[in-house]
């Protein structure tokens, strides 16, 4: 059940970029679960991955190709996340870059293997490298929405975002796909993303953005608090827009590009978060008047997280105190309980360590009736701020999430 | 629906301990909600409270009380946790406090009051003062069940533990007995529990002791990783048995108290847990074979409280994946994926990284069917183990708590 209005957009092609989608049956037959992006030569790529210790193959291999060559082919499949599969799941992972190799006559450390799905399971080799020629067959600049449904494992949409903007009359596009919903937090749980443009990015600078997007969008999500072995965002420029080249992180169009790459990040992870297992509401907590960015974090977080907030909120339930109580427990040492204040949207429901005196309980209900809510808390200690996207926890999370495997 | 097999004991007096209870009607008219635990003339009181910013009133109070004088009175109230409620919370607990000592003659900082319950509203104090005489007309040797019964609040079962030895024919008894349900992880959550002997222990003995059972108890369960605003832990030591003082934490008379009361602590620990709002299973988390203690509880609460492992354990799921992404994202720097063990039960379900090659999924799934089920895990990296207890997270969990206030 997604909450919040994100459907997926009208997306112009970027050049130099191409998506093919096939059909595997790696889970289940009939639906496409195999997705190949072709970046054209010439372009430059960067990524970020998971930092969970256990992580997956395909991530592993992704990191040492990317080390070594230029990206010229990124595979995904979707139905088996290709984690926890010991020596075969790498070997499997590097057989499939090469088929692609084979397949397009570039080097096999040109391919990056992604996976997304079940853990623990060997890849059905034969059914996906069967499947690759018809990828490749049908590589399209069309090919967005496609691939992004191609890549969805319990999300219940296609996730999309686009951004466009003019420098001296060029035009620039950004394009971003992503999937995800369950195992969401920082550091970007089962989570893949990808997000291409036509500008001219220099790969220090392209690196430096994607870190910077990455951490104001994707690692200020939370579902339910775990993070997976399989989490990557990659960031491709293919360099064939008419902009000049981007080669250091300032002046007017890399700000320009800046704000687009961040705004279609944040899109992506905010519908993500929309789409989480089980949602009725889509909530976001800022955190305000802090003394640094780690307790404002650590509030943010301790609110977003907390199952019995989350279950107050499926309720529709004003239940403050709850909210008091993971400030509280959030570990910011020193906090001084009288100078927090915390609103519903616009409704002051705490002041003074207690129930602000202008507070009603109709007021309160009504913000909580919404199917979007941001929680707003002032630590009345600094002048940092943070803000992070979060859901309820419903029934359907458990049924999701009990029923998954099986 | 609570788990496990944990009947309330019999208990037999312990000498200087009496109990009363009362109906104040505070959430809802009928049942018991006040309890008085009478403590004779110069026994030793020692307390452990919330780490939470923003705690209780009563918890101040309590701490206030009982660093200024020697307790006799411990006032308990359900229904309302006196949380969040300013400065009139305050003034209602000494009020609270006032009102025992005029009825018994007792300095008022002799009182510590304790509440648990909603978060957020005012005591209805006129009821509270006037159930107290009541509970002071009953008090008992042989109240300890009804006390337990008067505390509850989701609590869907009274909990008590006892244990008894023999020092030079002396016999010393240890009871116990505690509240609480959701909100449970280490910092003690919305948790109390009140534990009386009839030893003789110095002051900072008490004290001592009383740490460490807590530490190796109450610290070391979870349901919801929520910690609460009013947890308070209390042990009372009456000096009515035969056997001598103990002046010093060693020798064998504090070796078998110890022993005893850390038995009793973990008992009500264990019990809270496998009544665990929802639960269906009781889950030992047990990590071996790490490099320090800080490492070891990151692991061991990494899994116990992770959403979607509580979930495939509520589904009898073995979704090891699950296991193996939880110890991978709780952050143990440099930890190495293929020396890393999991057991369910005696059942070896990961080793080098994925799957143990002699796993059969009849054999985790038979484990997994079972209400009580322990996830062992060997990090491989140094000798250091730690426990924690936890709980599955079912249907009933988000029923509990989105129907909790309203």
């Amino acid at each position: 059940m997604p909450v919040g209005d994100f459907p997926f957009p009208h997306m112009n092609p970027v050049q130099g970029i191409r998506l093919g989608t096939a059909s595997a049956a790696i889970k289940s037959p009939g639906r496409k679960d195999v997705m190949v992006m072709e970046v054209c030569e010439g372009a430059t790529v960067a990524g970020v991955f998971t930092q969970n210790a256990f992580c997956a193959a395909p991530v592993t291999v992704s990191k040492e190709h990317l080390a070594k060559s230029p990206a010229r082919y990124l595979l995904t499949n979707s139905g088996n996340a290709n984690a926890c599969t010991g020596d075969q799941g790498y070997q499997d992972a590097v057989d499939s870059c090469e088929r692609i190799a084979e397949l397009t006559g570039v080097d096999a450390s040109q391919v990056l293997p992604f996976s997304t799905g079940v853990i623990g399971v060997n890849l059905p080799m034969d059914k996906l490298l069967n499947a690759l020629p018809e990828a490749l067959s049908n590589l399209s600049e069309s090919g967005w929405q496609a691939a992004a449904e191609a890549i969805m494992t319990t999300d219940t949409r296609p996730k999309g975002a686009a951004a466009t903007f003019e420098y001296q009359g060029a035009t620039v596009r950004v394009n971003g796909i992503a999937k995800g919903s369950g195992m969401i937090r920082p550091d970007m749980a089962t989570m893949l993303a990808y997000i291409a443009t036509d500008a001219t990015v220099a790969q220090p600078v392209l690196d430096q953005l994607l870190k910077e997007a990455v951490d104001s969008s994707f690692n200020r999500i939370t579902v339910d608090g775990d993070t997976s072995t399989n989490d990557s965002c990659i960031l491709a420029a293919s360099g064939k827009s008419e902009a000049p080249e981007i080669i250091s992180a300032d002046g007017e169009l890399y700000s320009l590009l800046r704000d687009a790459v961040i705004a279609v990040h944040k899109l992506l992870a905010q519908n993500i978060v929309a789409d989480g297992e089980g949602a009725t509401k889509f909530v976001t907590v800022a955190v305000q008047a802090a003394e640094n960015r780690e307790e404002a974090l650590r509030v943010a977080y301790s609110v977003a997280q907390s199952p019995l907030i989350k279950t107050a909120l499926f309720a529709s339930d004003p239940n403050w105190g709850r909210i008091v109580a993971a400030i509280g427990y959030a570990g910011v040492k020193g906090l001084d309980d009288k100078q927090v204040k915390v609103w519903l949207d616009n409704v002051l429901i705490v002041e003074n360590g207690g129930c602000a005196e202008s507070y009603s309980e109709e007021a309160g209900q009504e913000v909580m009736n919404q199917e979007e809510i941001t929680i707003r808390i002032d630590l009345g200690r600094g002048e940092v701020a943070e803000t992070v996207w979060t859901t309820d926890l419903s029934h359907d999370y458990i049924k999701i999430n009990a029923e998954y495997r099986t």
